[in-house]
Parts: structure tokens; sequence; C-alpha cells
């Protein structure tokens, strides 16, 4: 997934890929990150969740305290920077590299390669060089972390993170206590953890006559000047505050509520405001106003101070809400109506390890960090987008209420259609259906009436390209999670999404058989993408007895063909005149060119629901497999990318990094050589994958990489989603069980598994034996056991046979 | 009322002041006002009320479409100037002078001195340079009126206007019909009536091909770049669009929600926009964009076309919400689900009938223009302000529902708490306890805790002085209009606004026992005001019982005395030392001086609740008839009126076109010279009040203007709400009955009235001798009749023993 904006290639990243062939590591070399203390080896799930792993690199994850797709995500920003200054990295507010700390906002997206939010931050201090410092736009604010043996003192686990601050001015402001320890004693200790809707701070003081708190409502993710449309402050008593602000961001217009309680009575507070507000009576007309209750403005920060004594604790609540700030005030009086901030911790470990046990894997220690912490960032979106009393801001921008649903924002469908989505109809089949209902709101409330391309907080972003949607819907209701007249009504959703003429070259999409490069840009990729979700769209139309709508779906599904230029044996742009697009160069990827943040021969495999088709247009399979061969070979002797950082992770042309490539690696099997995506699969999980912050080779992209992962290790993966197969790859973990809904598990088992022993030599299935490169959605939920025989070498006789292969809409 | 920006004196208004002993007309020689045809003698009062009567001049009064009370006030705008510019002439957005016209905006204030709202601007257009015109900040899309036989073709009726409007670029645009008749054909006749929240448009359109209306969102009243923080429209489908703007104005931040629908589909449709918007997928990015359904941004305008044949109607429907576009939506389909215009109008009349008939007069049809117009200004602030299903926006920015009342905003309240509010507890008992309630919601939801000051749209501005609310919760508490538990609570939010030491200097008035003016400006003003609004708090308080309370603020009442100078023989501002502020001159008057819009001339008088404890301090009745004789003759020989230009209608130093003077001529009765009272009376209403545009000689502010010549006319005027008198003047109509609620009647008879008997000769009420100079609530809502007899000559022995004087703290 990309960001919007162009900007500059990042050249560190291509630059370390010159040695292809020997699969060289994009890894910076970071110090070790600090986990949670180990204890013994019969630790939970939970424990081996290392939280910053991703946090690094281009990995864009957060390591701030959340809850299972929850709605708050407090973490630590290092940096907002401007958007026009290189802000890639910091998407999610924070590098692992970075020394300093900016201040902790509430909202974070993870793993995204566009960014917005960083709402409400807030930062304690000591001294009262603090408030002064927020009038430095997006950088204000700055304390080191505090450092132990070299280290940042550091700590996060799923719903916990903890840092030691040591503000930068010290000795400027307020009394702090002075002598010897003074570095020590002006240390700040915060600890946030959080439930669904609130974020709860822990902060230790040193001694000091003026501690506190700042709120800055100007900080943001991908700031620039005028982001903030407006915001507003009251100050309701002496330890609560609420307000909200407006952004134009990625999304265009979006509002956050949000209430703020102290645990003890600040003694005075001050704020800061650009807006010359006029408060007649009140004797003050201007910038800073001091214990004035309210303020509105595009530039409002306040500064909320109290004495502190050495090691005092002050804890700090932020509730949020989409609808206003009686919603914030009810979820924090809703969720936590106490102070008790190690209650809260334990229900977020509580909740973690429920959600963390539904995949419980045999492994190394590295491996159970990498597996567990991936299973911890596949529930990091969508998140919940509503109030405790089920009020919601609609995409129509009015309030309304959640009817027998969890409302769920976040949805980078272009991303997680492919594997996020699926594996949530085996891990939170109850969460499935409100998510379905939460895209066909989107829909009913859209002027467009289409459902979400990437939506959030109430906003449509056009993000990427395709009417991904239909392909979560599809899998979904034929996996059985959508029924009568909500499917019903899906399936209209789908169908106007699929028809909107308007939409990303539809008209002639629909006019042509293709996407005309000379009309909307991306033209071979969105052709691609769309007959892909046709397919989809097909499938369900079959299971409704729709037959005039299977027919024309099933048609468009086929529009790949329309694309493929055999002379080059690529897929192509075409112009509307029926010409291929001109100059063609199959590595070229530019952002606006041919191809969607990729080039012609990562997005030349994007048939997934006709690879025999695909490789009759190849003219055979071994032309099929030595083309996928060369894929993984090919070197980016040139700089041939232009502004398309996402691409990433890269094996040769493979980006591992980017979601175009991500099924790739599996089509061997369709050509019946599953040795060959087991070799692969086994490459890329051993060198893109990493218990470090820079683990992850690309953007993590709201659990895509990670449901990647977790299909991967458990050796197979939905390369079509709507086929209800899980085509086989390679197990990584020794053994894994899935405990479906009820009491029912699926179990991965493996026999002389090593990190040589990656091939499968032969496999059961309930004890009989399997002889094919996929299985079954409802092998896997009726429950059973899938037992691979590891070898070293590869059985190139396994699983080769032409009914033994997945799924594809050409037999 | 005042606007709160300084800007030059009006000149020309204080020029024609100069023949003071001749009484100078101040008004401009305007052409006659079109109103509603006349019929026949016995025409209703609906039918004497001139709209037009208040719009020019310093009248700001608008003369567009509105029912009682109602929440849309749609009306011409005919320059929406800069706020920089001069803007004061234009608070209601038209000026009866101009002659050409912007368009139609949906919400203005009635008679205010500072200005705001003019949203939701439309335009009906026949060429489409109406749109490029738009570009044009703040002066766009003029249009002339049409003329016949020189008079404008406008009409105005209450809940009806017409106008016919003449494009100015007929012959550059679309296919405008050409030929002889080219002129003729391209007028476009725009008529609106409304209902309660929705604002009805028939236009009647020449043939074009590109017929339409624009919508500009950045119209605005007392408009300046940067007013609209951000405005969203949507279209909904080819006929409905919904959208909101939020301003930072007058009021810091308001929102307003639309649903806008048209009675024919349109074809095509244009928007304008500031913001860069990336629609993705659209094919577009920037500025003007074709049939693309929603925009965001600072300057959204929209242009909607169709053909139209020659004389060819289409209807417009806008109905406002505070609430969201849901609101509006439901607000349109609840009150007008049809397309009959007709019925509208004449439902509208309806309502207005009911009220106008409430006091019915008999006088010459030009008295009655000018009472009938009076009465229907006193019903246009405040307005309802929530939806048909109750919802609110509350001044905490969140969402409310109004159980059991009607929620009002529009609360002028330093002008209404005079005449307007006592003149409700005559005429509105039903609405007068959800007034209170309105206030003491707004009391709940301040950060502050206090009630308003001048607030509208959910917004408080602190414009102008004092704590009046009490003042009108008291008067209606101690008239009966509010009892058991809202009375407690109503008479705990007084005392809290009354305390609230952060306030207009409250803290050193509570100390010192005057407002200090080297701590909070206009010092004199306050101190005396505040003592008032005390005197109101303590009669409250011993009605209910609260003997504490009542010492305190009974004590607090008497603080006039502490800013009487007497070597000066004026009410002066004192510091915080006790000196008085120094220079003094009794003439002078400038913005954020000693006095709030006036002199020691005009604000020594203010003590409405001991008139006699104020003529002690002046030493003898003679010495207060004398200097009150020298107020109304003293000329203004130079200009020492800095920045006020609220000071109009002058008599001297009398300055009836603002609200401070307009107790003053009552006040001969409190010294035994009732018949003084009866020649000023009888001049001011005579000179200062005419049934043209300039009609009204200073601004309206909602209501309070016309309320004291609706008193007057009868003859009596609340000098002292809370006092529960109405202090005997002059009666300007032979006959008077008001028609209490019941089947009671009020009737005010005269005898030989004449425009040179004008003086009181003697009076009976109920039959019996009536020889004083007040009469009091009970006696007028008991209903019966009051008769004066009136003579050419001063009886200067009627009403003139001590007890026979009007209310007084001090006896």
């Amino acid at each position: 997934m990309r960001q919007i904006n162009t900007r500059c290639l990042i050249a560190s990243l291509l630059a370390n890929i010159t040695l292809v062939s020997n699969i060289a590591l994009v890894f910076c070399a970071v110090a070790p990150v600090h986990g949670q203390q180990t204890k013994n080896s019969a630790k939970s799930p939970f424990e081996y969740v290392n939280p910053f792993i991703g946090t690094g690199g281009e990995g864009h994850c957060y390591p701030g305290a959340t809850v299972p797709f929850g709605m708050v995500q407090p973490s630590p920003d290092t940096r907002l920077p401007d958007f026009n200054k290189k802000a890639f990295p910091w998407c999610a507010g924070y590098q692992h590299a970075d020394d300093s700390i900016i201040g902790f906002s509430q909202t974070h997206f993870s793993g995204t390669g566009h960014s917005d939010l960083g709402d409400v931050l807030i930062m304690p201090f000591a001294t009262k060089t603090r408030f002064d410092a927020a009038d430095r736009p997006f950088y204000g604010l700055p304390a080191r972390f505090a450092k132990k043996d070299g280290k940042k003192e550091e700590w996060a686990e799923p719903g916990y993170y903890a840092a030691v601050l040591q503000e930068a001015n010290t000795q400027q402001g307020a009394n702090v206590q002075q002598g010897a320890n003074a570095q020590q004693d002006s240390k700040i200790k915060t600890e946030i953890t959080a439930s669904n809707r609130v974020a709860f701070y822990k902060c230790t003081f040193p001694a000091s006559d003026s501690a506190g708190l700042l709120v800055d409502l100007t900080a943001s993710i991908y700031a620039y000047d005028g982001k903030v449309i407006w915001s507003s402050l009251r100050v309701e008593n002496d330890s609560t505050i609420t307000g909200y602000r407006q952004t134009k961001g990625w999304a265009a217009d979006r509002k956050i509520f949000f209430a703020l309680q102290f645990s003890k009575p600040f003694t005075r507070y001050e704020l800061s405001n650009d807006e010359s507000v006029y408060y007649k009576g009140f004797g003050t007309h201007g910038k800073l106003l001091t214990n004035y209750p309210e303020q509105s403005g595009k530039k409002v920060k306040a500064a909320f101070t109290f004495p502190a004594h050495a090691g005092e604790v002050v804890f700090v609540k932020v509730a949020l809400s989409a609808v206003g700030t009686d919603g914030a005030l009810n979820n924090l009086a809703s969720e936590i109506p106490h102070w008790d901030f190690d209650k809260v911790r334990s229900d977020a470990r509580k909740l973690w390890e429920k959600e963390l046990s539904k995949i419980t894997v045999e492994t190394s220690d590295k491996e159970k960090q990498i597996f567990y912490t991936a299973l911890y960032h596949s529930m990091l979106a969508p998140v919940t987008y509503m109030d405790a009393d089920k009020r919601y801001r609609g995409l129509d921008g009015t309030i309304h209420t959640a009817e027998n649903f969890t409302n769920y924002t976040i949805y980078s469908l272009w991303d997680t259609y492919r594997a996020e989505h699926p594996l949530f109809t085996i891990t939170q089949p109850a969460r499935v259906p409100d998510m379905i209902q939460s895209l066909l709101r989107h829909e009913e409330q859209s002027v467009h009436h289409i459902l979400p391309v990437w939506s959030f907080h109430a906003n449509e972003t056009w993000c990427m390209i395709g009417y991904h949607a239909v392909s979560v819907i599809s899998d979904a209701y034929l996996k059985g999670l959508l029924t009568g007249e909500s499917a019903q009504k899906a399936f209209a959703a789908m169908k106007r999404s699929a028809t909107y003429e308007r939409y990303g070259g539809l008209k002639e999409y629909m006019r042509l058989g293709y996407v005309a490069q000379d009309i909307e840009n991306e033209g071979a990729s969105k052709t691609l993408e769309y007959a892909y979700d046709d397919w989809t769209i097909a499938q369900m139309a079959q299971g409704l007895g729709k037959t005039e709508d299977y027919k024309t779906f099933a048609q468009r599904a086929a529009n790949y063909n329309n694309v493929w230029d055999k002379t080059t044996g690529f897929m192509r742009a075409k112009k509307s005149n029926g010409a291929w697009n001109m100059p063609f160069d199959p590595i070229y990827a530019q952002y606006g060119g041919d191809y969607t943040e990729g080039n012609a021969w990562q997005y030349s495999w994007y048939v997934p629901h006709d690879i025999q088709g695909l490789i009759q247009l190849f003219g055979s399979k071994e032309r099929f497999v030595t083309k996928l061969d060369s894929l993984f070979i090919l070197k980016d002797t040139s700089s041939k990318y232009k502004n398309v950082e996402d691409i990433s992770g890269l094996i040769g042309q493979y980006a591992h990094g980017n979601e175009p490539s991500q099924h790739i690696a599996y089509l061997y099997n369709y050509a019946g050589a599953p040795w060959k995506t087991q070799e692969k699969i086994h490459q890329i999980m051993s060198h893109l994958f990493d218990n470090t912050p820079d683990g992850i080779s690309g953007n993590e992209d709201c659990g895509q990489m990670s449901a990647w992962y977790i299909f991967s290790s458990l050796g197979f993966y939905p390369v079509c989603p709507g086929s209800l197969q899980y085509v086989i790859g390679t197990p990584r973990v020794e053994k894994a069980v899935i405990r479906l809904d009820g009491s029912k598990t699926f179990t991965v088992s493996t026999k002389n598994l090593s990190s040589e022993n990656f091939y499968i030599k032969s496999a059961t299935l309930n004890g009989k034996p399997f002889d094919r490169s996929y299985i079954t959605h409802r092998e896997i939920m009726n429950g059973g056991e899938l037992v691979f025989t590891m070898s070293a070498k590869p059985n190139t006789a396994w699983a080769t046979a032409k009914e033994s292969a997945p799924y594809s809409m050409t037999k």
C-alpha cells in the first residue's frame, strides 16, 4: 500500500538490493528490543509478542497500547514530520531508532503506507519549558528516552507500553530538585494501557512545583499547516477536559472528540491559540490565556500544571469518540470508572491472551516471537468505531446508531482482502459479519452508494485501486458467514460498486473490457484487479442463484485476457483505441504509470481466479514456471522504480514488501511444481521476516503482511479468496493448533521439519494421504489434523497431478 | 446594541442633529415602499405589516419571509461586505436603497448592531455567467432588481417576499431567447415563503438552456477571508443536495446543516472549491468539478443547471438544522412534504394573523403600519433552534434533545430584557417558560455555568454587558410564569451568573461595590446595570423565601450609589483605588471608555429599580426634572462620540436609537411630572418612528425597539422589569385591545386623542378614576379597560402624588 503523494524514491532500500542471488537482507542493524521479561519455557503466546517488531524500517507499526480491534491506539510519537518532508517512515508516528519523543497521541494506523491520525497528543512534563517548546510546529516537546546500559528505557507488551523520559531542558524550568540526583530526579516514567475507547496513562513524576501535562491539538501525523481545520478545548472542571478537532488530511473531513481526566486536580492551566479570540468581559484578548476554560482555533494547545513530589503518580485517562464530547465522556465513564491502572492492564492482557490463543504454535522462541507478533498485528485493524452507547459517525457525516452490530473502521481493503480478511473467517467468525455490516453501512451512507475502497474514521480516501470489498464479502458469504437478507443487500451493494461508471475507469472497463490507460491511469493493474473482483461477484451470484448476474460477472472475470500482450508476454495497459500504451519497459514502475505500485514483471501474475487461463496465455506450464523462476532472479540493474517506495522486500523482481507480489510464490502449485513454491516461501519467510524492529520487509499494511506470515507459517495461503481454498506452501512451525469456534481444533503437524527440511515429502489429512496443493476452508473448519512430512530434498512428484492443483476458473 | 469592532462614526447621522430644539428628523428620503396591495377598510392587522420598515437607515431589519419565532429567515442579501469594510449597514444583509441583489441566504438577524449568519446563499440564474461571478469574494452574483415605473419590483408581507431580478450579463451567457423581448425574458421572479425550519422558493424562469440555481457556501454576512472554517456539499440525487458549513464569525464556532431540494431534476452541476481535493479514481484533481457529487473545503460553491422554458416555475426548498444533514432532511420531510407553495404561504399567513391579532389597534393607516410592523418585528427573535425531532446543538457543542420544551436561540439580552421579554409575558405566556428553559440549558451547557449574555446558534458572544438574563427570569417568575423546581434551578443559575468572578469585573464589583475601571472598562455602565440585575435577583429571592440571598442582592442593588459623583452630578467610572477615572467629559462617548455605547448624560439615569434613590442623589425632584429637561435639549456641538455609531435617534443627548436611553423619558413620572413624560414620549413616537424603510431611528435590536413602540403606543412601558409595573406614558392609538390567554381582554381606550391632544387629562380603570402613573401587570392580566381622556394642555396635577409614582426600591 502506498501513500498518495509523490515523493522521492527511498534509495537506501533499493541500494541494498544488489546481491539478489544471495538474497540480501534489507534490515538495518538495531539494538536488541526490550520486550517483556522472559520467565520460563511455559510462556503464553502473549509473552512472545514483541510490539517493537515492525516499528523500524518500513514496517510502520506502532509500539503503543491497544486492545484487539480497539478504538484507541495510544502510542509514542517520535517525530511528526511535515507531510512534505519525508514523512513516510513516521506513518505510525514512531521509528524505533529515534532517541527522542514528542508526546503520546491517541490514534495510529498499524503499518500503513500513507498516514493521518496522531490525535490529541499529550506529554507529561516537569518543567515549565514544555509549553513553550510546543510552539514549534510539528516538532514540539522533545524529550529524550532515558537510557540504561546504552539501551532505551522502553518496554512494550500487548496493551501496555512504558518509557522513561528525560526532559531536554530540565535546568531551565521550574524548581526541579537540584543536586547530584537532579538528572535522575527529572525523569518522568510514562506507562500506558487501554480499554477499547479509553487510553489510560500512568505518569510518575520527579519533584517539581510545576509538573503537569501538555495537551496539543495541533500535533498530527503527516501534519501540514492547515491540516487542523478547527479544534476546541473546554476545561470542564479542575480535572476534566473535553474537546475536539477536525482535520483535513488523508481523510478530507475528519472529526474526533475527546474527554481527558486527571486523577489529581490541576492548580493552573495555560492555553495557547493562534486565533485572536475576543472573550469580552474576561479582560483578555489574545493568544495565551491563563485559566480561561474554553478555546477554539486551529492551533490550540494547553498546559495543565500541578505540584508533584518525587515519585508522585498521576493518572490520566483519554477517551475518544467520533460522535461528540458527550460520547467521549460516556465512553470514559462506561469503560474505566476507576483509577486502577493495573486492572485495565490486566483486562487488556486477558483480551489479548484470548485472541492470541486462537492459533498456538510449537517452534523456536524466535519464530514464536515473529508468529505471535504477526497474530497480534493482525488484530489492529479494522478497529471499533462507535461509542459505548453504539452511536457512530457515518460516512454521510451524521450520527447513526449501530443496532445489533459493532461498527468498525480502517479498511485498507486493497491490502487486507488478500489474507487478513480470509484469516478472520477462521479466527474471527463472530466479527466478520459485523465487519461486513460496517462495509454495507458505508455503502448506504456513501453519496456514490459504493462500498469502501480505503476508508477510515467516516471518510473515503479513494486510496489504491479496485473494489475489493466485494472479495471480502463474497468470501465471507461463500464460507457461510453472511446469509439471508444481509446477503441480498450485500450483493446489491457489490453490483453497484462494480458498475459505478465514474469510478476508476469503470465506464470504459464495462464498454471495452479493460481500463483504458488514456482515460484512467494504472490501466493494466485496474483491469486485472477488477477482473478478479468480478469473479468474486460471479461466485456470490451463483450462490444466490442470480444466473444473469453470474453470467455478466463471469464474463467480466475473463477481462484479464484483454490486457495480455502475447508479443512481450506481459500484462500491459491498453489505450481506448486498442493500442498498447507506449513506451513499455517491464521493469519500469512509476506512480501513475501502467501499473499500481509495481511493474509488468510483478503484475503479470495477477489472475488469482484463473491461473490455468494465465498459464494458457503463457503458452505452457513450462514457460509459466520458467518465467516465475526469472521473476525471482531478475536484478533491478537501473533505478527504474520512480516514486514507488512501496516496492520493497525484493527477491529479484519479486517484491514481498508490497501486496501485488504476495500471492506469486504460491503459483508454482498451479503448474505442477509445488516444490518450487515450497522453496520460495521458505526463502521469503526465512529472510524477509525477523523478530527485530525492522523485521517486516515492507509496510505491515493493517495486518495483511502479518496475515501472509501466519498463513504461510501454517503451510497454506488464500491465493484466491472466494475459491474456498488455501494453497499449500511449506509449514514453518513444527506444530500449529487452530482453535475453531466451539470445541473443534485444526492441527497442522510436521515431521522432520528443520531449516533445511522445508520441502514437503508427503502429507496426510486426518490420517489419510493428502496429495493436493490446496486445502479447503471446509476441511479446516471441520477440524482435524494435517500432517506434513518434510525433507531436505524436493518431492517433485507430490501434488503435481492436474487435479491436485488449486481452483482455477479455467480448468 | 453595537458591534464589537471599532469603526468610524457615521457622521451623517449626527450631522443631521443640529436643530435640536426643532427635533430634526434623521430619516433619509426614500421611495415609497411596495407593500401588499391594499384592498378595503376592513383590512386585518396582517395586511398593515410592512416588512420593509427598518430595512433602510440603521434599522437593520430584513424583508424576507419567516414565521413567528421561525428558525429560518430566508431573505435577499443586497451586499455582503467584508467585516472590515463598513459592514454595519448590512447587518441583515439588505439595505432598501440598494439596486442590486447578490442572492438569498437562509438566516438573518433582525435589527442587530453586530452581525453574522447569511448562511447557504442561493441565487437563481438564467445564464451560465452566474457561476463565474461567484468567484468574486463576498460580492459575487449581482443581479439588478427589475423596475417598473421607477420602483423596484419587490414585495413583502409576513411570511412572503418576492422580487423580479434582472441579470446583469444576460447577453454573455447561454442561449437566452434573443430579440425584442430579450431583456424582459431574462428576468427571473423569485418568491419566498417559509415554514419554521424550511425556506421555500418559487422561481419563475425565462427560456434558457442553462437556467438553474447557485448554492454558495462562502457567502456570509460580515464575511472575511477565513470566516468559513469548513463546508461540505453532497449531491444526494438529481434533485437533492445536503451539506453544512462551520463558521468563525461573531460566533466562534458555529455549525449549520442544510438539505436543499429542487422540484425539477437538474441535468448538470459544477462545483467550485479552493481545496485541491484529490478524488482518486475519478479522473480529476482540482478546483472545478463537474457532476462530482461531493466536495469539502473553505470556498465551496455549486451551480445546478437545467433547461427552462419561458415562464417555467421551479420550486426549491431549503431546510436547516443545527444537528446534522439528517436533521435537515427530516425537517424538510416533516414540514413541507409537498410542492404547494401557496399552501405554505397561506399557512405562514395564518400563523402571523394569529399572533398579530393579540393586540389590535384603532388608529390611522400609517400608525397601524408602524404598530403592526413593530408587533411583527417583536416576533423575529428569539427563534426556534431545534429540529422537528426536538434535537438541537447545545452550547457544549453536543447534540441534546429538548424534552418538553421548545429550544430558542438569538438572545440579545442587553436589549431585549427591557421591553421585549416583558411584552412576551403578556402576548406569549406559553412561550416564556420555554425561552427560560432555553436560557437554563445554556447555563447547564456553559463551561462557565452562567446564563447567556448575547448568545445565538449554540455560541456565547459575550457581547454587551450585564447579566440581564436574570431580569428576564425574575420578571417571568414574579409574574407567575416560572414555578416549582424550575424556579429553584433558575435561581441557582442566576446566582452563579451574578457571582462568577471572572466575568466582567465581578470579582472587584463584589469586593468594592463597583466595577473598577482600571481593571475592567465601561465600569460606570457595568456597575449600574449589575446593580439593577442584582435587584431583580433580590426580588426573586424574596419570592422564594431566600432571606440571605435577598439581603445580599438587595445590598448589591444599591451599588449604583458607588459610582455617583456628587461634584459633577453624573454617574462615573471609578478606579480600584477609589478615585474617579479621568479625564471626564459628560458628553464624551467612546468604545471602551467609562460607559457602554453612551456618555454620562445618557447613563446617569440608569437606576431603573430605584429612581427615588437617584432623585435623592440629584438632591431634589426639581433638580432631577431640570436635568432631565437639559438632557433633551443639550446639543452635541462637537464630535465627541467616538466609534459608537449606535448612539442615534438623538433629541439633545437623549439617544432613542440605542437602549440606554429608552427608559429615560418615562422618569418624569417618578418626580411628579407625568405630563413631561407624556410630552417626550409623544415627541419620540411622532418623530423617531415612521412607516418607511428608515422608519426606525436606530437598530431594531431583535424586537426591543419595536417592543418599546408597542408598549408606548398603548400608553405604558416596563421601566423596571421585575417591579410588576408599567409606567404610564401617553397612548398613541385611539383604542387598543390586548387579547390575553383565555377569553379575557385588556382594552386601552382614549377620548379626544389627536396629534395635539397627547396630554392625559384624566383616566379611569374599569370605570374607576385612575390617578397613578403606573399600571400593574396583574391589572392588565385580569382584563379590563383603561380609558384615557386626552387634552392639548398638560394636566400638571394628574398622577403627581408621591403614592402615584411607580415602584422604587427607595420609597
